[in-house]
């Protein structure tokens, strides 16, 4: 096992790792950006290097700066935790060579994982549904109108590059087709320099549920079940929960098992999400494979009571995994809210700044994954969230009075955030009964 | 089920009420006396009520004014919460005259188990082990000597006035017998004014292991495991958990099967605790009955899943136990940590003062109960525990670690904690090995 690990990543997810190592007897390398000094939970690691100027691209995107913080610290591998570079194969080649282990998938299975077209055809290949689309990339609009024709309207126009909704659009007819393509290719051409765009099936109130996979390198593959994370605003992921409250049981052991067909074909090793989209009738269609972990990965953690970060440390290690399917439970329901500092009244806006008061819900079935404190300056350059509050219950009817009751009692001063709002969406028909699609949230409660 | 309830407590374990409550979407009264007053967690409570000065006897152990208080808040049952009234039969029957539920056993079970002769005549009906000694108080040393010789060596004698180790010797053998009788007697009178003494098997180093029990108004009664408490200092209990690492299977269900029988005979409802001291054989002797909920509760929550408070609640509103006894699992291990306000280096002198900061533990297994936040001020006047660490891992090594990585985060300034020395206690190899006794800490830590 290894003795030291880097972190090239910051807040929440950072912290989530240092515990990790603590309780695994390893120690840690932190880094962190002028905007991140003086940070709490810096001090929980064993050694932390400054890498760079506020701006993520002067720090946290800085290659060189990492793999030189890994090899001041003798640091043995890189934990790549979520955003920033977890997926930048480039960067994971750059750790190979350095003679640094990468704690994630080869930058093989990342790359072709990253390329939504080569994704696509390795789903096909490993029998996994895929939304009906394209057979490739458009080339030719005339065709393109010939393939709509075949694959049925509505059209879902997206960018090959894409993520976060940009480069998206839908083509209700035959009329709107061309228009959509030409804006899509545009505006996927600005965001990502890359203009490449395909046409999908476009799915009716769809709901967002994904598989946790976890791959050694002696051929074992696991699922840890599945997750809805249906509730979001514009693509951002708001609750996640798990199990999925509305897949029966049949279709929950085949997305269950696409997922692990999936992983197999890829060759893919480490911790990883299959996403995919449900339909009103329970069927599902592989979206893309998260090569990472992910920011909800606790809900999982809680159900099968599995420590995900430990795994991935021990399955980049070498180590084989020590239960087999059989042994992984899925016990409860739980549930995670991310709390952002962000005004919901004023559109989400970020509201960084100084936590002057801040009372954390605890008790029994609270978890709270969190790298702020009272006195915390949530600064403004990263990501908006501040805090994930998880619950886990017997049941997902004791999980929601104890999400909601947790909620009331997160009081924080000085700064918005989301858990209003995000207790607002618990207490609604919808979310009880599990009806929640991926745009509900936009259409019923902010428009 | 009920629409409101009151709470006489404060601190830890009114909050733990009140959001059991919560959850269970019944209303809350709280009440505190004016060394509570302005405490954050009364905010959660529907209503709050001064019902009297700092002193506890002046306002928590004031029967009336915690009656007017349910009263006026409309109250249809009162949770005594631990220690102050908890385990008092008088207020118990002053709810029932007063037409309150009480959220606990009869006044009568409760004033028969708090008869510590009383219960063990119980114990012996129930066909439990209780510790063998003489029938009565010493009136005739060559009788004692008799006795003394049936009970086999070595024997304690103890003062039936007795407490706190005063008026208490060990006779290794038949030559120590009388003079120890001689001065356990004298050292009785001039402590306590009473000269009674009686002997017992003295049990070298013993474990103190307890079983939870739950028993409801419908003839239904159910342990949830045991709970090994062995780490104390002067009789106080430092840190717990469940399951007991040393019992073997076989005396695991002797010792609970004792428990439920125990509870059966005494004709006892609701939650409740059955002691016992566990000698090197895993010979078990029942101790007491804790007619209430314990501060320790969490442990037997986290792995059997259950909530106790609800449970408590249910059972004194009439419901019958929604499982039997082979749905409660006993999943994974978990411990508790009871962080106090005390210095550890000054002979555990209670540290009272504000928390000017507080960085509370979290993360994967991790649970925190606690009233308390930053700025708050830990008052004189009541109990020094500030709050409870536990943790919950799917074996006993990994939560350890787990709790000495949260410990480690833990970060209280203003004040004096036990969290270090709790600390020193679990990375010892008596803790790893599941050897320490209830007077290790004192014999190994402090002396």
């Amino acid at each position: 096992m290894y003795k030291k690990i880097l972190i090239a990543n910051r807040g929440e997810i950072a912290l989530r790792v240092i515990r990790a190592c603590k309780e695994m007897g390893i120690e840690t390398v932190a880094v962190f950006s002028e905007g991140d000094r003086g940070s709490q939970y810096l001090e929980l690691a064993d050694q932390a290097f400054c890498i760079g100027g506020v701006k993520s691209n002067e720090s946290y995107l800085k290659f060189d700066r990492i793999i030189s913080a890994a090899e001041v610290g003798e640091a043995e591998a890189i934990h790549p935790g979520y955003g920033f570079l977890a997926e930048n194969a480039e960067f994971n080649q750059v750790c190979r060579d350095s003679d640094f282990d990468f704690i994630g998938p080869t930058p093989e299975a990342m790359e072709m994982l990253g390329d939504k077209n080569r994704a696509r055809d390795l789903a096909r290949k490993a029998d996994v549904p895929v939304v009906p689309g394209s057979a490739g990339l458009v080339t030719d609009t005339d065709q393109a109108v010939k393939d709509a024709k075949d694959i049925g309207y509505p059209i879902l126009i997206k960018a090959t590059a894409g993520g976060g909704g940009k480069g998206m659009r839908i083509a209700e007819t035959e009329a709107d087709l061309k228009h959509a393509i030409e804006q899509a290719a545009q505006e996927a051409e600005a965001a990502f320099g890359n203009a490449g765009v395909y046409l999908e099936k476009f799915i009716d109130k769809p709901r967002h549920i994904e598989v946790q996979v976890l791959a050694d390198h002696h051929g074992n593959v696991v699922h840890l079940w599945e997750r809805d994370c249906s509730t979001q605003r514009r693509h951002q992921k708001l609750i996640e929960e798990s199990p999925s409250s509305t897949l029966p049981e049949d279709a929950r052991a085949a997305i269950c098992e696409a997922a692990v067909r999936m992983v197999k074909t890829a060759n893919y090793h480490n911790a990883g999400t299959v996403e995919f989209i449900v339909d009103k009738d329970n069927n599902f269609y592989f979206i893309e494979v998260n090569a990472r972990i992910q920011v909800e990965h606790p809900v999982s953690e809680m159900v099968t009571g599995i420590d995900l970060i430990q795994q991935q440390i021990r399955v980049a290690a070498g180590e084989k995994l020590a239960f087999t399917q059989d042994d992984i439970p899925c016990n409860g329901a739980a549930i995670e809210c991310r709390i952002n500092a962000e005004n919901p009244d004023k559109n989400f806006m970020p509201s960084p700044g100084e936590l002057k008061q801040i009372y954390i819900p605890g008790g029994l079935g609270v978890r709270w994954d969190s790298h702020v404190h009272q006195g915390y300056r949530v600064p403004p350059h990263y990501d908006s969230m501040i805090g994930k509050l998880i619950v886990h219950q017997p049941t997902r009817e004791k999980a929601i009075a104890c999400m909601v009751r947790a909620l009331d009692e997160l009081r924080i001063q000085g700064i918005h955030t989301t858990a209003g709002f995000l207790k607002d969406v618990l207490l609604t028909d919808a979310f009880a009964d599990g009806t929640i699609d991926t745009k509900w949230v936009e259409r019923e409660m902010l428009s």
